[in-house]
């Protein structure tokens, strides 16, 4: 169970992420590149990485409403994440044919076209991000923010994160150190870029950007975990995707590395870590309720 | 023959843009994806591109030196233009093994790889100019200029030709007009944005900007027209790349759809409107000089 207020929340921002998605991914020609784009744009996500992008905001900026400066960044981002799902699931990588109980976008369209519509995703996320800068005027914050989020998508962040993955997959990894690496590039890094880039917009302090950041950081890596832990114990029809995928295509995962009962611990420990980070401020109990709702959910 | 001032010119801008590039793309962890990003970029490319940058920078400053704050975008062009190079020869898109006369970024480090290594480095191009627009203070050009250059190299340029390419392989295209869109979108794109920048980052008026930008174009036209030529009558060793494939594939080309002398018609048709675009600039005679060139190369 939730709050209504956060329920509130949650649906406003999802209201408002779609209505500037549907804005940005009108269609034109050609328009096969656009229906592919569009596919797995509207397949249903949830819209989490905006969601702690607004939530980050509005921790900071005590705002109640959503303020339309942070919808281009909060949109950037789930761009951004689209286009490496699409990526992630093309035969050459994870050759995944089914993304939130509906077929992979190469499934649909086809591999070249699956291909390019990721790469479409990954260039409309700079051009959005360059269009906003100029809108509003070339303020620092906004361009550290989205200098920030390309960090976090590139080889020090995600993409690293999935060579880690795949150059692994198959073998045991060889470390701990290595499964963190990579989870914390895989999986964290956008999921900290979206609080670091709501904070910065807002125009938040150098220390409290720093507490979001390493909030988002603990929070991905709970998030991560608790995606492992539903790889084993979920169900397919609620979580969207075959289960017991990881463990038949010996996927390195904090299950196979750690077993179900320690992951599980691990997930609870790193989300207190990240609630204790920003606890401290007026405005984060929102951000706290999430927290401990994404920790439990089951899909 | 080229003159003694241009070639000094193009030694210096391959010099000062293999510089930046060894500088934005120093090895680092995980290495195999830095190893495949770097094997292309250091492929043996012209650079082109930077050097249209470069010399339209200079047209409208006429500075003799080559400034460093034009670097930073026409490393970020040369990135894009990488990107594309390795996603296009996948063997879902072009199936090419060859490029420049060594194998294609896939057949050296598989088909994973190859694909997040093209992610890489758009995602590296978005982070070098959000770098490149900090550093020099937010100012309105610089973002105008990147702005201009993802809006090339997106949908509504570069991927969006690519689309009309793949598409319509292996049937005769529409019609004339769908053609021109192709090349348009796939080659003159990111020619004109590597002119546009060159002319937005020397604080060009908005007339300049437009001068260049047609002319990019029509080079563009007239270098692609020239390839298609060269695809033909081209020497394998010289050209880098197996010859006479596009006919073989069902390519739509210039040369297949108005014959081998008509295309070079062409060739001379656009070059010359090119440079009737920028002859009135007094500092333009590097880059019709290099017009010249480029449509009679042979490679």
């Amino acid at each position: 169970m939730i709050s209504r207020e956060l329920e509130e929340y949650i649906n406003l921002s999802q209201k408002k992420v779609e209505e500037h998605l549907e804005k940005i991914l009108k269609e034109r020609s050609p328009e096969i590149i656009y229906q592919a784009m569009r596919y797995s744009v509207f397949a249903g996500g949830k819209r989490l990485r905006p969601l702690l992008c607004l939530l980050s905001y509005q921790m900071v900026s005590k705002d109640q409403i959503v303020d339309e400066k942070i919808l281009d960044i909060a949109s950037a981002i789930e761009l951004i994440h689209t286009y490496s799902l699409i990526h992630d699931d093309l035969p050459a990588m994870d050759n995944d044919v089914l993304r939130r109980g509906k077929p992979t976008n190469h499934v649909v369209f086809g591999e070249a076209i699956a291909i390019l519509a990721g790469d479409a995703l990954l260039n409309l996320a700079a051009e959005v991000c360059m269009d906003w800068i100029l809108r509003y005027g070339c303020r620092e914050n906004l361009i550290k923010a989205a200098k920030y989020l390309f960090w976090a998508s590139g080889v020090e962040g995600m993409i690293g994160g999935q060579v880690i993955d795949i150059t692994n997959s198959g073998q045991d990894i060889k470390s701990e150190e290595l499964l963190f690496e990579m989870h914390l590039k895989k999986t964290s890094r956008l999921i900290q870029a979206s609080c670091v880039c709501g904070a910065l917009v807002a125009g938040a302090e150098d220390d409290v950007v720093s507490d979001l950041e390493e909030y988002g950081k603990n929070l991905g890596l709970a998030f991560q975990i608790r995606d492992d832990v539903l790889d084993v114990i979920g169900d397919s029809k609620k979580v969207g995707k075959s289960i017991g995928k990881d463990i038949k295509e010996k996927k390195n995962t904090f299950v196979t590395f750690y077993g179900l009962e320690k992951a599980q611990q691990l997930v609870e420990h790193y989300s207190q870590k990240a609630i204790d980070v920003i606890k401290k401020y007026d405005n984060s109990e929102l951000l706290i309720e999430l927290t401990n709702y994404l920790i439990n959910r089951e899909k």
